[in-house]
This record gives C-alpha cells, structure tokens and sequence, in this order.
C-alpha cells in the first residue's frame, strides 16, 4: 500500500471534511491502524452500530434476549457462523480489524483491548451489530434540537435502572439508560423524532421523575459524565446499547468480543434508511 | 314524519349503541329537537368539530388568523358565504339546525343560546370548522390511555396561556390550553398518537412546567374542572379550541355564532382519516 494511498485516507478520515467521509473510509483507516479513536461525528451519513460477537452456542440465546428485549438492543444484522465479511453491514468490510478498539472477555472479565481481532478470530464467531443512538442525535441536530453533551464534549450521564429486562438463557440484567437534558419544546420534538427510529432505540423510554426508574441521584451516573438539568428542562431517558453488555457480563461466556465503548462498527447503511417513516 | 321515524333515531342517538351510531343519525336527532345536550362520546367514528361562523367581511382575516396559528385553530374545512349545506362536512347536512347548541354574538357579546340559528340566517354568513381533541382521545382510549377526565366524567381543565398567539385584523389573543394529566409511559405514547392527528391539535405544546406558560395554579383552571395531578405524573397541555373563541371576544365582531361549548358539530369525516400516518 503506498504512502500517498494512506494520506488520503488519513485526510478523509482525519482531516476537516472527516463527518462527509464514508463508513468505508473509516473501516479502511482503522484497518491500517490510521484512526485508532472514538468513531463519534465520522462518516455522519451512515449507521454506526454496537458489536456483539459470540460463539454459535451462545449466539441464538443472545438473538432471543435481543428480541425480546428489542429497545434497548435493536438488531441490525446478525452475520453467518464465522463470517468476517458481512455483506448487509459493507462491502468492502472485514470484522476483524475495522473497529478502532476491541475488548475480549473470557469467563465474562475482560482481558484484553486490542485494535485487531484477527489473532483471537474462530470459525464458530457470529457478529451481532446494535442500533445506536448517534442515529438519531444527527436528526436531532439538524431539527436544532440542543444536545448539551455535544457542546460539553463529554460522554453521555448512562444510567442502571432498577427495571429488569426479560431474560434469555444466560443473558439477564436490569435496562440501562442514557440521559439527555432538554427543553419541554425540544422534550416534544425528541419524542417525534426518535420514534422514526426503532433500530436506533426509538422513542424515549422515560420522561423525568428519575425516582421512578431507580435513579438515586442524577448527578451520579453509573457511567459518562453528569450533565446540568437546568430548571426548565426534562431529564429525558433513552434504552442504550449499553444493557447487552450488562447481560453478556451476567451470563459470564467462555468468550466474547465487544467494541471497546465509544468505539462503534461503521456500517454502509445510509442513516436516514432506518427512518421507518 | 312519523312518531316511529323519531323512535328510531332516538334509540340509535341516545340508546346502548350511541357510541356507535353515525354522525348523520346525530344531526338528525339535534334537528328535530330529540337531542339537545353535548355530543362527547355520541358517533366515536367520526370527526367533531368546533364551529365558528362570520359575516364574509370578517371571514378572510379569520381564515388567515386559523393559518396563522394552525395548532389551536385547525381549519377541517371553509363554507361558500352563505351555504348551509356544506357537502364537506356531511350529505345530509344543515348547520342552522344540526348542532345541539349555539351562541349567538353580537358586538361582541353573547346574547343568546338558541337551538336552532334559522332565524338568524344570513346570505352572507361563512361557516368555520375547525378539529378538536375529540379526535385523538378516541385513539388515546383505544391504546389503553387514561384520562382521568372521562373517569370523574368532568370538563377537561382549559388554561389562558401567557403565550401569544399570531395576530390578524381584529383577531388576536393568547393561547389557550387543554391539560392532561398522564403517566409517563402514557406522556410518550400520547405525543406519538397524537403527532399523528395535526387536524385535531397534533402534539402536546407543552409537558411539565405549567408556570413557564404563565399557569400560577394548575389547580385553578380558567374553564372546566381542576383535575387530580399524580406525584409520577405530567400535567400534558394541548393547543384548544378556545383559542380561536377567545380572539372572537376580542374582535367585538357586530355578529357571530359559535356552538356553544361541548355541543360540537357532527361530520361525515371518518376520524381515523385524519390520521397523517
């Protein structure tokens, strides 16, 4: 691969027009260890997804627990019995090596955070990719929705509810929520606009009164950053892809591979496609 | 017409299956005097409307004020001056003498609450129907909503905003409220069926907050009967059709007629059709 190849890649990805770049642009910079970072605001135009990888045995429990459990772990697509080429998600496409960042658990710890899976890669590995929220923030931000987290520049406030999801096999745990502070304007709009989107996790799954979801203290989130609710604005709370990877800790499997967080699977599918009206 | 005739009409109106009769039974039996109270409830299939009805000269800065402020004053349809046929509304239909109740205005002031507008007819007089919540309440019950208005079988709680509405000729005012008070789980859903209805109100305005629209107490509504809010739940405010009557007071207009409140105008229009999705 030549010098002036790589360049170009990197300017792509890294340079100012790095949101108009393709998923493919991405995949092929973290391929080559270019890009190594979150994928937040890259490549805005296409479906960013979490990554579930499972041995076969376990993979139809997880796919039970995914459809019962559809908000918070909307699927996208489900990938053959070893297939690290996924035609539904790319083309040009390889599950090995074009998330950024990796994490391998075994017996349910995670041991490793690698940007290559290649060398931990087997024939009996099935891929899951999961809706993710940055599908419909990019709608939100075109409606002039405010998101304070983006002007922060700070991780979503993530919360563990005290509501338990349905169970499936060994995958088990309690929803996981996201928190967004908005006006009682953008509230209504969000509302609209996130129902578009049920691979994204759709509509908000909880408006205000935290208390009622198990939420001691909004200002201590179990993951990210808190975030300020102003006087005139909603805590609004989302299902996020988080509660899979609560579930696979739970069920403790021999092995399993996830995106490391922050570190999502770009897809080929144009963002707006998963817009059911 | 005969006494067997009146008998028929006054079991399908008034009878067990009031709910389900048509809304050209309603207007037949507010016709010939065998119905006179309002009409919440009676034809569910079909579109009520609040109806407003002015001289020609004031007609077209009527028009222009309902476009203008299109969430309180959806326009579902606009007579020829003078029609009391209104082949939009209804095939069997006469607005001097189908709706239970009207108001008479003149300078401004209500004068009188006639049964039957025949005698005030004139050849210059534009009918106005515009949506109402009815609409979408019918799909709230049929999802498994709650309101608790229809439990305590009370006028829903109607609030002059401090919010003003856009402005034109003699029409103007503030915006005026509807409020519900709804669980979580049952806010989410109400903004989605009820997004789905822009001929009915559409959206919420408002969620929470009640003071941020100028309400000092939501126990003191300015029409209707206060209601019950739960600690789990929001006061949900929707765009009312008092808005548009309000502007009509203000407008000192030398003659209009309005129904008078809760006896609305029963249509042909299948309210499922207005259904944008």
């Amino acid at each position: 691969m030549s010098t002036l190849d790589e360049n170009a890649i990197r300017d792509k990805v890294l340079g100012s027009h790095w949101h108009r770049c393709s998923a493919a642009d991405v995949r092929r910079a973290a391929r080559k260890g270019l890009l190594t970072g979150p994928t937040s605001g890259l490549a805005e135009d296409f479906v960013q997804a979490n990554l579930t990888i499972l041995p076969k045995k376990d993979a139809h429990d997880f796919l039970r627990f995914c459809q019962l459990n559809a908000r918070p772990c909307p699927v996208v697509a489900v990938s053959d019995p070893g297939a690290f080429h996924i035609p539904q998600l790319g083309e040009d496409f390889d599950i090995r090596t074009d998330v950024t960042k990796y994490r391998i658990f075994k017996n349910g710890k995670a041991v490793d955070e690698p940007a290559d899976i290649t060398k931990y890669w087997r024939d009996d590995l099935v891929t899951f990719a999961l809706g993710c929220s940055f599908t419909f923030e990019h709608e939100f931000l075109a409606d002039g929705i405010y998101l304070r987290h983006i002007e922060t520049g700070t991780n979503l406030p993530v919360f563990i509810t005290n509501v338990p999801v349905a169970t499936a096999g060994p995958f088990r745990g309690n929803l996981v929520v996201s928190m967004r502070p908005l006006s009682v304007k953008d509230t209504i709009r969000a509302v609209q606009i996130s129902s578009r989107f049920p691979l994204a996790h759709g509509a908000p799954v909880h408006i205000g009164f935290p208390q009622e979801i198990g939420i001691a203290d909004i200002m201590k989130p179990d993951f990210g950053e808190p975030l300020e609710i102003k006087s005139n604005e909603h805590p609004v709370f989302w299902a996020c892809g988080v509660t899979p990877q609560i579930a696979l800790e739970h069920a403790k499997l021999e092995f399993a591979i996830t995106h490391s967080p922050g570190h999502m699977l770009l897809t080929d599918i144009p963002r707006r496609s998963l817009a059911i009206l």
